[in-house]
């Protein structure tokens, strides 16, 4: 018998995989219980629903991703090869997964924000708060290079929303066609959209 | 009674709308049968299978959105204009589903790749037509723009991408907050990506 912590930690790593291979709705406990190995009464004890499971994992997957963007963005690096190095991290974490599981399973935040955000409001407003996160994040670094001349942007706020969009179009084309190469244009579109000299 | 045909319109009508609403993987025949008002037996006889009704649902909606943009795309506008007014369009038509059912459904096509792409070959297939064809439209556009010497892309394909993911990327973030004037910065964004003089 494993300590009760590693059957919540089974429960977590399996609902993420299957939710990043089928979405969230597709999803029934049991099956997620017979894939983390645990017995179906043990996520009663850990979760209340399927939808407090659904935050956890959005929870547990943007401390992660938190951590990188922070390590990334907020390097000694100039602000935007700061910038070009999270999208080659992108690009890289989604190869990565293609192959482990063959397929390109794209964005989390954004598989659930297009399959749930209008369904349920608990997890529209945490997808909320980790979106305006990273636009926070980017638009420190677009500040930054703004400071030192290097991009022409008058918005700041918008300029890194329309980053953070861009990453997520970019990141659903790479999903569609299968292929982690669609993101290497990221780069150079960035750099228009900040008008970067 | 109604005519055969009245049947499978009432079923792709429904189907179309509780996708938009709650997604695909969600959906259960019988629920659409009742939503549309005619009994189960019959969706069998218009449709092999769920996945057949959402390349219908697919096919039926794209058909009217590919008339739309054609028209927009191939007016007697300028050619920057005519990006414009393809942006005022789609913020109307998600203003316009909002006022209908209370919430931003997004686009259907952006949706079903991020919930489907990675399930089934064969909406993943369809959808990637889809995309394709919304890019050749909108690099049309762009060639056209370049040869008025009113926008600096080197290459009008990979910039026509970076509109389309601009657009599905900005629609995401206008369904997650729930907000059409999200969509406002668009005209901005593109004018950037394509290096608008």
């Amino acid at each position: 018998m494993g300590r009760t912590s590693d059957a919540k930690e089974k429960i977590l790593g399996a609902a993420r995989s299957l939710i990043e291979q089928r979405g969230y709705s597709a999803l029934g406990v049991a099956e997620i219980c017979k894939a983390a190995g645990v017995p179906k009464g043990s996520f009663y004890y850990f979760f209340e629903s399927k939808e407090s499971l659904a935050l956890a994992v959005v929870d547990e997957h943007w401390a992660a991703q938190r951590s990188d963007w922070a390590r990334v963005l907020g390097s000694d690096a100039e602000p935007l090869e700061r910038l070009r190095e999270l999208f080659v991290e992108t690009e890289a974490g989604q190869r990565a997964v293609q192959e482990g599981c063959g397929s390109v399973s794209g964005c989390l935040f954004g598989n659930l924000t297009l399959e749930l955000s209008n369904q349920t409001e608990a997890v529209r407003a945490r997808l909320q708060e980790i979106f305006e996160a990273q636009v926070d994040m980017v638009e420190a670094v677009v500040a930054q290079a703004r400071e030192r001349g290097e991009v022409g942007v008058a918005d700041t706020r918008e300029a890194a929303r329309a980053v953070v969009a861009q990453l997520e179009g970019q990141v659903m084309f790479a999903k569609l066609y299968n292929s982690p190469q669609r993101l290497g244009p990221l780069w150079a579109n960035c750099r228009a959209l900040l008008g970067a000299s």
